[in-house]
């Protein structure tokens, strides 16, 4: 049996102007999968109303069921409503409930209604209006002849929240029973061609899974994926899928799932009752950062040190002036001292320094940009490794901070 | 004179499911705007053969120009080349000019191709393949009777790259002399409504610019866009608008463009030759990794101390245990004592704290979740404010990263 089929149309101009990153659709593609409902085409158009209605139009009369985001806040450039309205011959109304809602909402806040705020209460003839308490635009859920139409702000948390509380539950009365379901196999420090050969004819006999190669910054996922099938028969087959890839890919495979290598790294710190402290140089807090992201780090992460300023090495980290001029502050030898220093300082079991150069000034010949040096501290243990990491600025840093992390992953098993 | 219209159709089963955000997609609507180019519409379709040649071909019956990006690797769920060289009638036939690259590329690395690295020398008959040096897969410009594909690869840095060195000088020999300009006023602190109703009727007088209102996690920013336009025109009009939404809106502007509050705020310190210390709870480090984001941040952030165990708050920023004891972590007493413990330890003119409840635990009815506690020092005035944030846990830590900076800000102006 089919899992049911729907088209997403992301609504505003500067979608296309590259001015906003879609996130919106990446977070419905997940949610939807997860509820067994088939995102078969995406489509972004400007706020304008013919290309807005061709865009609608076309994703009915292809699949029968769409969902908007955007389009639906108080301001002029906001037109989707008026657009859908019109196509699907619901007349917009005033709706006192609506109102008494937007009404409540300013009250607690303690602002009142600005006259665009009206309009936010218009809904269309037959429409169900899905309450928002996250903003102001309630969603829509119209039924017509042509097919059904789900809009929702274009708001991150309110179209988030409204999916989850509004839109999820409704949409489970239509399941048909079967889902999509995916696994994934993180790994890092193999480039994607050198996995796909090891790989091989493996991917044959995964089948009826797919395999789908997710390369990013921080390395490379595997995702597989069981179409339109039992939920129970999926979990079997994804797990059996999943354990052969491992098999595979054992020496970088560091995760299963969403799961981030921080909350990978805190695990093993956790179990052998260590804590961990840092000393960041040029990722200036994006490690301390990255790691207490993971809920719940607090009981193994004590904090660290960012020592941007030469002079913060000195006194914060007990690094010499002597080997900071000798050696340079990215180098073998800094990233040790630091190391060391944290230790020390924060008297930690395990501690990891990052010194390095993330441009896009300050490369030489010797030390070009993207060169960088960590060093790691284990029960008094204390070893350093260096990797030249392409990309920009960010990038480099972001690929820093990775690193750092594998380091201790590596160290930690 | 209209601009040239393109279509871009985004290519990966990720994308509908969400596993991949489309980056991409904002790059070269960003690039393609500025050179003068209009995106009309943006697909995404899964790596099915039958939807990557429905959706290429309708984009070129409409635009007549499409750009593609994804399923150029050398993996199997790769194959939007043969699609779209079949779609053209345009038969691949193997290129040895490419396939010497892909060589030269792996011995650079000391590696070996693998068989599939073969497929990425094929090239459609009459098409141009586009030099690839930051991946194997080349670019593709193809010319048709059907209209014109350019296709890139998926991997962020190959298609920027493809598109600066190899597309956009092919794109401006087709320019139309008109171009697509925008500008941005960015705000932090006023509600997007509020703001809306501030600016009122001034949006008409705007005319022919349009006015986009660009909410996110850190604030609001409005967007004018001039279209069609000679470009020294644009200039003018977009100057002159953007200092009438200035005028509206000063306490809360703090840039224009895409500059980000960190840069502002170091520019501030570094008129006034202060340099700047942090002290990091919640965050754990995310303000000094925006911060040190900024190229050139080094003559005027000195560093920080991520004070996550109240012990590091203790031992490194000398916050009295009793004071933790008496009013809690999260509190104005200890915002302040964190704050005035790193001007201590730094030595710097200005300093700012942040000790808050980033969730989805720990909140209390007293203190819920996203209540955040900042403190200021600025040539040795202490000064704390709070707010209360809402969203995830990692939007709280964002909201509270913009708001030690937008308190920055303010301080310093």
């Amino acid at each position: 049996m089919p899992s049911l089929n729907i088209e997403l149309v992301t609504i505003g101009t500067e979608l296309l102007l590259g001015f906003t990153i879609d996130t919106n659709a990446a977070f419905l593609g997940q949610v939807l999968s997860a509820a067994g409902v088939r995102i078969v085409r995406r489509t972004s158009v400007a706020d304008e109303p013919g290309q807005i209605r061709a865009a609608v139009a076309e994703a009915l009369a292809r699949s029968g069921f769409a969902i908007t985001t955007g389009g639906l806040g108080p301001t002029r450039d906001d037109m989707s409503k008026h657009v859908v309205a019109e196509l699907l011959g619901m007349p917009l109304q005033f709706d006192d409930v609506v109102w008494q809602a937007v009404l409540t909402r300013y009250q607690r806040f303690g602002r009142r209604p600005v006259a665009s705020n009206r309009s936010q209460a218009m809904v269309p003839a037959g429409g169900v209006a899905l309450p928002n308490q996250w903003g102001t635009a309630p969603g829509l859920w119209l039924d017509s002849p042509l097919g059904t139409v789900i809009m929702l702000p274009g708001v991150p948390l309110e179209m988030r929240m409204l999916m989850e509380h509004e839109v999820l539950p409704r949409l489970a009365a239509r399941a048909t029973g079967t889902a999509i379901r995916s696994a994934t196999l993180r790994t890092c420090g193999i480039p994607e061609s050198t996995l796909a050969e090891r790989i091989g004819d493996l991917e044959d006999a995964l089948a009826p899974l797919t395999l789908a190669y997710l390369p990013s910054v921080t390395g490379v996922d595997l995702r597989l994926t069981a179409w339109d099938v039992v939920a129970a028969d999926a979990a079997t087959l994804l797990r059996a899928g999943i354990d052969r890839l491992r098999a595979i890919a054992a020496d970088w495979a560091y995760a299963e799932g969403d799961t981030d290598l921080a909350a990978v790294v805190l695990d093993q710190a956790r179990a052998s009752a260590r804590r961990l402290a840092v000393a960041e140089s040029c990722t200036g807090g994006l490690l301390g950062g990255r790691i207490t992201n993971v809920a719940g780090s607090s009981d193994v992460f004590l904090g660290g040190v960012v020592a941007y300023d030469d002079r913060v090495k000195q006194e914060l980290l007990e690094v010499p002036a002597a080997l900071l001029a000798a050696h340079g502050a990215v180098s073998a030898e800094v990233a040790a001292a630091m190391v060391a220093g944290a230790t020390a300082r924060f008297g930690s079991g395990i501690a990891v320094s990052v010194t390095g150069i993330a441009g896009p000034g300050g490369g030489t010949a010797e030390k070009p940009v993207g060169t960088v040096w960590f060093g790691f501290s284990c029960d008094g243990r204390v070893d350093t490794q260096t990797s030249v990491f392409g990309g920009t600025r960010a990038e480099i840093r972001e690929r820093a901070v990775q690193g750092a992390l594998m380091g201790l992953w590596q160290r930690l098993q």
